[in-house]
This record gives C-alpha cells, structure tokens and sequence, in this order.
C-alpha cells in the first residue's frame, strides 16, 4: 500500500508533521522551547515558568507563575487508590512501570471527559509524578509510607524533599531546577511521538502519557542516564577511566551517554550539566566522578569524535544529590510529561489520524491448509 | 530539520517500515493475515490457529494446537495484585483504562526480563485479558468477585462464560471466534505503530500493548462499534433508521461505522459479520437490530457511497449475545493483542528507533524577557 518508498529506517529526517514548540539542532547544535534558547532559559528561569511556557505559549508574568505554582502545589496529594495501588507494586519492579501504571490508575479516577480539562489533568500529572515514584520507592524500599505533600515552592526542591526528608540546599534545588528545564522538551523524539500518535486517535491524556512513559522506558530512549552512571560509577579516577573506557573501545562495547540522533557538532544541554556537576563536586568535596567524566568525554572525543549528550554528566550530578540510579529515568518523566502534553494538545489541535502504511514483505496469498495437511 | 517533506498529515500513504503480518486493500479490498485471505481464514479455522499464525508464522497442526491452546488455558488466573487494582478501579471508569491499567500492572508484576520471554507474555497476556476486564466489570457492575478461570476451551467462549455465568452455545461461540479472528490484526494501524514506535526504543512489550491499548481507545480508532450501537440502538425498524439517518445527514453529522481510511470499495470484513448478525436475529427471533443496520447500510451506500466497515454489523452482533456495549472495544483488545505483539516482535527483530522530524512553525528566535517585562 505505500505509495512513497522512504529512505532509511525510523521515519529519520522524514516530517512526521507540524509543531511550534521545539527546535532541535536547527543551526547544527542549537535547542529552543518556543524561540528561547535552551541556555538562556536555564540560566535565567525556572522549571516551573518552562512548563508555563510550553503549556500556554509565552512565560508567565509574575501574577501568572505565583498562580500557577499556587495550583502545582495544592494538587500534589495522590487519591488513596493509587497509593493502594502502589503498595502492591513489588520493590524489585522497574520505576518507569511503577509511573505508568500510576499514571493510568490516575486515569481511572480523574479521566479527562473533555479537551476542555486538558490543562487540569496535564498540571495534576506534574504535580503528582514526584510523590507517585517516591511513595512507591520509599513504601517498598525505606518501609514508610510518605506524605506526598511538602512546603517546598518546586518541582525539582519537592523531589528531592520526599526523598530524602528534609529541604534541600539551594544548590540541589537549582540543580534539579536546570535539570527539568534541560529535558522538558525536545520535539519527535519517540515518547513525544507515542503520545502524538496516540492523540491522533482523540484519546484521553492519560492514555497518550502512559504510553510515552513506555517509549521512555527502553534503553534506546530515556535510560541512557541510568547507563552512564553504571559506566562511571565504578572508575577510581581519571586514569582509570581512560584504561576503562580504552579498554571497552576495543572490545567495541556499546557506550551510553555519547553522541545523538540529531546533534552532529555538540549537544547545548552538556555544558549546562557539566557546569553544575563540578559545582557539586566542589561543594562535595569529592570530585572523582566529575574527573572521570572529564577523562571520558576527552578520550570519547579524540577516539571516536563523539561528543557527551544531555544525559551523560546528569549521572555524576544526580550522584552528587545522592538520587539513586534507579530513579533518574523518572526524573525525566517528571520533566518531559511538560512537553508531551503539549504536544497533545497541539497534535490535537490539527489532528489527522496518524496511520502509515508498510512494505509488504510476506507471503503472497496462499490457501488455508486442513490441519491434517500441516 | 524536516529533509524531505510528505504531502499529507498524518503520514497517509507513507511507508513507515516492513512487515510481514498483513496486507490491507492490496488489491483494492482485500485483507490477509501471512498470505491467508481473512474470509478463508474465518470460515476455516479458530481464533487460537490465528493467534499461532500471527506469533510463530505458521498455521499450528493438531498437536501444536493442542499444546497452544492447552497453555492458554492454564493462564487465566489473575494475580491477586491486579485484582487488587481493579477492585480499586470505579465502575463509571472506561473499561479501555481498566485494560490499559491492568496490562501495565501485569508488567510490574511478570516483568519482560528479557525479550526471549516475549512469547511467554504475550500468551499470558492473551489468557488474561478476558479474564482482567471481566472482573472489574462484574466487580463494580454486579458486585462479585468472579473466577477468572474457566474449562470452556476457546477464548471467545471463555469471555462469554465469565461475562454470563453459563457456557455460551455452538453459535455464540462461533461468532465471537470469528469476530476475534475478524480483529486480529490490520498493518501500520494507529495503535499497532503505536506498539511498533515504543518498542523500538527497546521498550518491554507491557509498555509496548499498554500504550496500543491507550491509542485504540481513542474514538477515531477502536470506538467505531461502539458508536455505530449508539447509533442503531433507539431506531424502531427499518424505516425509522433511514428517515433517523436521513436526518443526521441533512444535519451533516459524523455517522460512525461506515468508510475506511484504507479500503476504497468494500471491508472484506463487513460480509463475514454481517452473516453472523443475520443468524443471530433469526435465533433470537428479534430482527430489528439487524433489519435498521441493513437499511443503514442501502442508505449509507446510496446518498453517499459509503460502505459499512468492521465495526458497523459488530454492534448488532454483540448485542444479540447480550454483551453490554462498553465492553466492546475491550472485545477488540483481546484480539488485537494478537497483532500488536506479532509486530513488536517484527519490529525487534530490525530495529531502528523511530524519531521522525517535524516542520517548525512556532516564533522565531528570542530573548528571555525579565518577568517584570512579560
């Protein structure tokens, strides 16, 4: 049925349609949410006025984000079903289910009935994520069952308060500031493309984010973070990276947190993340894992020429705030669901069913056998 | 950073990779399942032979069958867990969520591990999902806590035992069997690419059928039999619906259940469950249903050439055997699942992650305002 043979595999280079929200790589290198550059925006503001931004088009005015942040924080208590629901996931169960399931049980109980209640539903999913992982992650892992309630004004502060029972510094809140600013969005990526398919079916939001989370969930995607923690976490220093990672060159070892799908010169997100993680090298005094990332960032570029991505010296700076690993891909949910919904509501917006045609390369037709005759 | 430019939304007409499951309208109208014409295929053989084709490739011989069949039925009963969950789940809840939560949950639970498990949890997974939406549905609707196992040997006769309490008869069973085979699979479908986008970022495949679950719940998807009841459920005869139709032509409202996004002349699927529908009115010795769909279908053709497609006869179908209408598309489901799985597998098996680009339209670049400018 395909009418149009398209080169290479993936849908790569190939438009899959339209959006406002995103330029990626558009001058070889550059990323920017609505026309502000990814630099400035994470210098400059806050996570919260980036999910503004990309929910309703402009940043907010001070009067707007006080509102909005207002909102975030009074819907951040989950309905009793999900904890219920949650208590029953075992502690060996992967995060990223643990967040899908929660989303969807979510679903049941607050469905979007109309498009009208989509900026309702997508401000309780930000409000919520943090306190769905972390009840899980504490109930199964600590034996206590937390409030998912907290003073603390972010997203990011509130993150890192239920995990670890107190405020945090005002360096690991604006860490985790940056952090959900550089992952918030970043165009067809494949969970944003999910969520667009599954919108273009008129589905509810619940739907189009527990399927994103999924997509999220697979190594090619949203786990590379978690990846390049397990490359580093074992290097004594610099030199014994680059022993390490020579070593796994010539074995032709698959190394995360290298190069991108888009990016050819740089990723822009890198400098930013690197910059915080020898801040909180400095204020840990202990700076092994910022060397050795150092080192291998140099060896990855003068063997191979690639340069590390967005996700690479978010394991050191994460390590630093002592997040565990396994709890770095939902941080990327809790950030990225600002994107994907606004996305949805875009792909909505101007919807035709997304519905491609494939490459037949089956049997040609062949009669049914008796089963006696197979 | 769109290369080339489709002409269309919604990627109509566009190769978005290779398969070897299905062809759809190949030549005009036709649908096959590996080479098999799906007429043949739901005259001759039983659902389970066509969930074996579509997993392992090849139709199975008797003892292939036996065995498939035999493992099926060993794997109804639900984990506590999920029945925990969907006590939890209201009964005003769309049954899609309740599938698309209970399928992630499952994940938590029997976690894909590694892909050689695919097999063992798409059979789970087909074993359990009549079992899964029954008891909700029972639960909340009728208040008991049903068994979800059951000696009937057939998966569409294990839906309606569980949903009726009795053994179905030879004919009910003979048309769920062939409705299950009627829905089984259908190419580069929204929610089946769905499927295909998430498993290429080597996602597990409970991530890959809980986001197809979410896509076919969408109302321009899998809601089509739903819809088309809706439509023919109020009309009193054969002259009622065409002077109700009439009307809502006149009014240029969406009339569900007829045309196809693919098929230009006829669904090869229509015929097959029109029959059905005929036998069921004769048993019940109540013709309306099937009398109003018939004058639906002459007047549809006539003022607008528009053909019924596989939705439109299901919604009479259905009706005779007593299935409430919100659990038709979960019917879809438990057949669909076949497809989905089968092209996860395909999709593994050369992969490429699929990360489309898109056209910017949104502001050019800008500097951040202070927010005391904005």
């Amino acid at each position: 049925m395909a009418e149009k043979k398209l080169g290479g595999a993936g849908l790569r280079g190939q438009s899959a349609g339209e959006t406002a929200l995103c330029t990626v790589g558009k001058s070889g290198s550059g990323l920017t949410y609505r026309g502000y550059d990814i630099k400035e925006l994470a210098e400059k503001v806050s996570f919260e006025e980036v999910a503004y931004l990309l929910a309703k088009g402009e940043l907010p005015n001070q009067t707007e984000l006080d509102a909005y942040r207002k909102r975030l924080k009074a819907l951040r208590i989950l309905p009793q079903e999900v904890k219920d629901v949650l208590e029953r996931i075992p502690k060996e169960a992967h995060p990223m289910d643990v967040l899908r399931t929660g989303c969807s049980m979510l679903g049941n109980l607050e469905t979007e009935e109309s498009f009208d209640e989509a900026d309702d539903k997508i401000e309780r999913m930000i409000a919520t994520f943090p306190g769905m992982v972390l009840y899980w992650y504490r109930f199964t892992h600590d034996g206590v069952r937390i409030d998912t309630d907290s003073e603390e004004q972010s997203t990011g502060a509130h993150f890192l308060r239920l995990l670890h029972d107190k405020s945090p510094s005002k360096l690991h809140a604006d860490v985790m500031n940056t952090s959900l600013i550089l992952y918030a969005e970043h165009e067809f990526n494949a969970s944003t493309f999910t969520a667009r398919v599954c919108a273009s079916t008129l589905s509810d939001i619940h739907s189009c984010v527990t399927g994103a989370i999924g997509s999220l969930r697979g190594p090619l995607h949203g786990g590379a973070n978690e990846a390049a923690m397990e490359l580093i976490e074992d290097m004594k220093d610099a030199d014994d990276a680059e022993k390490s990672l020579m070593g796994m060159l010539e074995r032709k070892e698959k190394i995360m947190g290298f190069g991108h799908a888009i990016y050819r010169e740089f990723d822009p997100r890198n400098g930013i993340i690197k910059a915080w993680s020898k801040k909180l090298a400095e204020e840990n005094g202990d700076s092994r894992l910022y060397d050795v990332s150092v080192r291998c960032e140099e060896v990855m570029w003068r063997e191979k020429k690639l340069f590390p991505n967005a996700d690479f010296f978010h394991a050191s700076a994460y390590n630093y705030m002592n997040i565990p690993t396994k709890l770095f891909t939902p941080i990327f949910v809790m950030s990225r669901v600002t994107g994907w919904t606004a996305h949805v509501k875009e792909q909505r917006a101007n919807n035709r069913i997304i519905r491609p045609s494939a490459d037949y390369t089956g049997p040609e037709a062949r009669p049914v056998p008796a089963i006696s005759e197979r």
